[in-house]
C-alpha cells in the first residue's frame, strides 16, 4: 500500500511542497540584497532545526550611562524571523539604570516585567499614560508613541519585551536630536531649546554643528 | 492629428507604460529567487497572450490508494497569477474514493460540485461544520481549517475549487504525523495517539522513528 | 481522567473559544451597517453548517440581448464569505453570446472553460492580450484590466470563474458611459466618441442628458 | 508667548486630536458587535494609564492531566491589544508536563525558555524541526505550522512567549479530531486511523458519535 | 431592445450594484463610531457629487507664534476620504514663520514648494537629510520622521502637501514633551535636557508638574 | 561621559543601524529587477539629502491635441517614494484642454485647483459625480474609478493632485479601446459601438486591425 501511496504524494503534493519556504516560512538569507518586503529566502533544502532557534537570549551588559542592558532577537540575527512579524527583547536595568525617551516607528512593544520595578509610559499629544510596574505587570507602547523605562525600585530589574515586527528600529531621541551635523541654531529653533542646551547635549551624544 | 497625440503620449505615458509589469500585473519569473511577497516579474516585453492562459485543468489521476485526483492551477504552473492572490483546483473523486483530512495554512478554498456527491466539511475547536453536497453546491473552508471530502455517491464526483491564494500549501495530516523521523513516542506523547497506531501508520507513510 | 481534561481546557481555551469568530471566520450579519473592512459577524452560537454551504450554483438566464447567464455566489449571497477575499462566478453563454467590456476594479478573474469555445482577452495601454479557449484552459483577467469574453463556437459555452475578493464589483463599460444622465457632449467631449454615437447607445443603456 | 501657542494648537490640532484614539491606538470596546479588523474603539476621553497595562502575567495552574499552565494576555483581557498585532503568553510545564500537538493558525509563537528545560518543534509537510532548549534559548513556531513542547528535564519549566496577533487562536489537535460529534467512521476513513484509537480518544476528549 | 438590456442588469447587477458602496468607495458616516478599518460607510442613496469635492483649501491663519498657517483636506473634514489612504495639507509661513519638529506616525508627507524658499528636513538615528527648497521643488519625510520646515526666504512661503493616510496624525515633539503633567524631573531623567530648560518649556505648552 | 555613551551606542544600535533602510525608508534601486512588492533598496551608505528631494515640478508642455500639461513625481523619477505609497501631479489645461476619460486601476487620485475653473468627475454603474471646481477647491476620484477633468472656464487652469501609490498606472479609454491590434469588429461587437466609430478612433489612436 505504501508504494500507491507515494505515487498518491509525487502527484498530489509536486508543486506545493518544492516552494513551501516561499508561503509557510521563509528563513532570511541576509547576504542577498534587501527587498521592502524583506529577505530573499534561503533556499529549504539548506535549512535545519538550527535555524529556527536562537540563543544567547540573556542579559546584556549594563556597563554604560543608563546602566542599561538590552538583548534583542530579531531578523537580522535569528534569520527564521523572516516576514513573521515578531521578535524578543530582553531589557536588565541595574539600580538607577533606564531606557531614555525612544520611538520604534514600526513596532507595537509589550513589555513583561520579570524581577525588580520599573515606571514606564508613553506621551501623546493630549495626555501621557504611566505605571508603575512589578512582576507580572505587563504594559503596552502602541507603535510610533515615545516611551521611556525607568528602574524606579532598589536592586535590578529585568523584562522580557516583544516587537510587533521582525526588524524593529529604534529611536533615541537624544541621538535624533543631538548625534548629527545638522546646525545647532536650526535645532533651537525648530525645537525652543534654549542653544545652550542644544550645544551641551550635542557634546554628549557626538553631535556638531 | 495623429502625431499630435503619439507626441502627447509620449508625455504622459512614458513613465507609467515602462513599468505597468510592476503594478498591474507581474508575471513570475520562477527562475528567479523567491521573495517573500511573491517572484520577481518577467520583462513587460517578453509577456505573450499565452502567459496568461493555461491548458489542462482536467480530471487528475484516481489511480491512487484515495481513489483521488487532483488537478491545480497556481502561480508555480501559471506563473501569471503572480502576487494576484488566487488559484484553482479540480478535485475527482472515484466511486469509495476521498480527500483525507487536511489543512491549507494559507488559503480560503472554496469547492463547488459538478457531478455526484460529495460530503465534505471542517472542525473548529468547539464544533464541526459539515454537508451532504450534490451539483450546483458549494461549500467553504476558511482559512487554516482541518478538513476533509468523501465521495459520498454512487459513480464518480467531480468538483471545481478556487483558493485566496496565487500559491497555496497543503499539510496532509497523516503526512504532517506519521511521513517524518520524529521519534514516534515522542508523537504518541504529544497526540495521546497509542504507540502502536503511531508506528502503523509511520509504516504506511514513509516515515520512520 | 476526562475531568481533568475538561478543567485543563476551561482554563486554556476559555478566551479563545468565546471569540474564534473574529479570528479564524466571521459570518457576515448583513443586516447590520457596513464598515470597510467588511460586515460586522454573526454571533458564532448562531451559525451552523448550513452557514458554510450555498444551493442553486446553477446556469443563469440568457434570455437577454447578450444571450448571457451569470451567477455569483458572493458575500451578499454567502454570507460566510465575509472578509475571506474569495468569491465564485458560473457564466453560460447561449450560441453567439458575449460578457460585454467591463473591469472589476476590485478583484482578479480566473476563467475555467468546461463546455463550449468562449474568445476571452483583456486590454492594457500597451497590448491586447486574448485567446481562444477550450475545456480544459483558463486565462486570468488580472485586477482593474478591462474585459471580454464571447461565444466563438458552435452551441452553448459555460465557464466557471472565481473572483480574488468575497464582494467584488463590476463595471460594464456602455453602462458606465451611457447609463446615466451626463451631458452627452461632455462624454462625447472627453471619450472623442462622436456624439451621434453617445446619443444611440444612451438610449440603449437608459441614459439620458 | 503661551496664548499664542494655545491659539497655534487649536488651528493646528483641532482635527487630529480628537481622533487620535482612531490611528494611532484603539482600546477594544469588547461589549460592542466584533468587525472583522477587530472591535471598536472605546472613547478617548475614558482611557487611562490602567488601560495600558495588565496584571496577573504569572503562573497558570498546572494541576491537570498535562501538568500544563498557561496564561495570556491577548485583546480578550488586555483591550488596549486591539489591532497591534501582538500578544503575550506564559507556559509552565511541571515535571513530566507537555503541551500537545496543536496549531495557532492566525499567529507565529515565539517561545523563550526561562527555566528548565524544553523539548519543542514543528512538522511540515517534508520534514520537522526540533530542539532541546535551555535558558537563554528562543525557538519560532511560524503561523499555522503544528507543533509541541516538552518538559524533558528534571523539575518545573517556564517559557514566555509571544503571538504575532493581538487575538490568536489555538487548535490542539486531539480536541479538533475527537471533541465534536463528528461519527467516528467517517473519522477514521478520513485519518486512516483505527477506528477503535477513535473511540478511545473521543470518550477521553468529550466527543460522541 | 432596451428592455431586455434592463432584464439583463437586473439579474447581472442586483447584488453588486446594492453594495457598491463598500468596496469602490464609502463616505465616513462620521457620527457612526469608529472602527478600526476607519469609519462606517454612509448608505449610497445619500450620497451626492458634493460628498466628493471639499472648498476650503486656502491660506490658514499665521497669526501665531509659529507664524504658521495649515489648512488639511482629511477624512475628518472630507469624509469621502474614508479609507483611501490620503489626504492633502496646505502650509503658509510668513516671513520667519517655520513648522517645528514633528512627527506623522502613521503617514508619509510629501511637500511640494509653490512660493518662497523653504529650508526642510528630517533627523533619523544616524543621519540627517535636509535640503533648501524652491518652487518646483518636492521633499519627501517617510513615516514616522521626525522633521521640520523654515522659512527661509524673504517674503512669504507656501507649500502643498500630501500624505498617505487620509486621518494622519501629527506630534509636535514640545507639546509631546512639555504638554503634560508628567513629573518635570522624570522628563529630564529621560530626555537628559537640564530640568530648568524642561521647566520652562512646561510653562510655554501648557504643561505642569 | 562621551566614550561610555559610544560604547552603549554601539551594543544597543549595532543590528538596527545597519538596517535602517529597510524598514524605515527604502530608496529604490530602479536598475534592479522589480519584484511585486516595490524595487529592491539601494545601500544607506549611498544615499544622501538629493534623494529625498525632486525638482523640476512645474508645468508639463500642453502642446498636443488635448491642451494638457501632466507633470509626475512618481517613484520611477523620485526613487525615495519607493514602498511609501504616494506620489503627486501636477495637471496644466490650456484654455479649451481636458484629460480624457481615463482610470488610475491602483490609485485613489485627489486633485486641488490652484488657478482656473476645471470641471471633473467620475462614473459609476449606477451614477455619475461631477462639480465645477475652482481655486481652493478639491475632488477625489476614488480607486478605479473612470473619471474626466475639463477646463471650464476662460484662460489656463492648474491643479495639484496627489495618487495613493507610488508608482500608479494610467488607462487612457481612448487608447485601450483604440490604439492596439484587437479586430474592430471584435471591438465594435463587445462594446455596442459602431463598427465606423471603432475604425475612425483606431486610425486616431494608432491602433489597427
Amino acid at each position: 500500500m505504501k508504494i500507491f501511496h507515494i505515487l498518491f504524494l509525487f502527484a498530489f503534493f509536486s508543486i506545493t511542497i518544492s516552494h513551501a519556504s516561499l508561503n509557510d516560512f521563509s528563513v532570511a538569507d541576509l547576504k542577498a540584497p534587501n527587498t521592502p518586503s524583506g529577505y530573499p529566502c534561503k533556499p529549504l533544502s539548506s535549512i535545519t532545526s538550527d535555524d529556527f532557534s536562537f540563543h544567547g537570549f540573556v542579559a546584556g551588559n549594563t556597563n554604560n550611562s543608563f546602566k542599561l542592558g538590552v538583548t534583542t532577537a530579531t531578523v537580522t540575527n535569528f534569520p527564521a524571523l523572516n516576514e513573521l512579524g515578531i521578535s524578543l527583547l530582553r531589557m536588565d536595568l541595574d539600580q538607577g539604570g533606564l531606557a531614555p525617551m525612544h520611538t520604534h516607528p514600526d513596532a507595537t512593544e509589550l513589555l513583561s516585567v520579570v524581577e525588580g520595578e520599573i515606571t514606564a509610559g508613553f506621551l501623546t499629544p493630549t495626555s501621557f499614560y504611566s505605571k508603575l510596574l512589578k512582576p507580572g505587570d505587563i504594559i503596552v507602547f502602541p507603535q510610533g508613541m515615545l516611551h521611556f523605562a525607568v528602574n524606579s525600585g532598589k536592586g535590578k530589574a529585568t523584562a522580557f519585551g516583544a516587537f510587533s515586527s521582525e526588524n524593529p528600529t529604534t529611536q533615541i531621541l537624544d541621538i535624533l536630536l543631538f548625534g548629527n551635523k545638522l546646525p545647532s541654531d536650526l535645532i533651537a529653533q525648530t525645537t525652543l531649546l534654549d542653544l545652550a542646551q542644544v550645544k551641551k547635549l550635542k557634546a554628549q551624544f557626538g553631535g556638531s554643528g
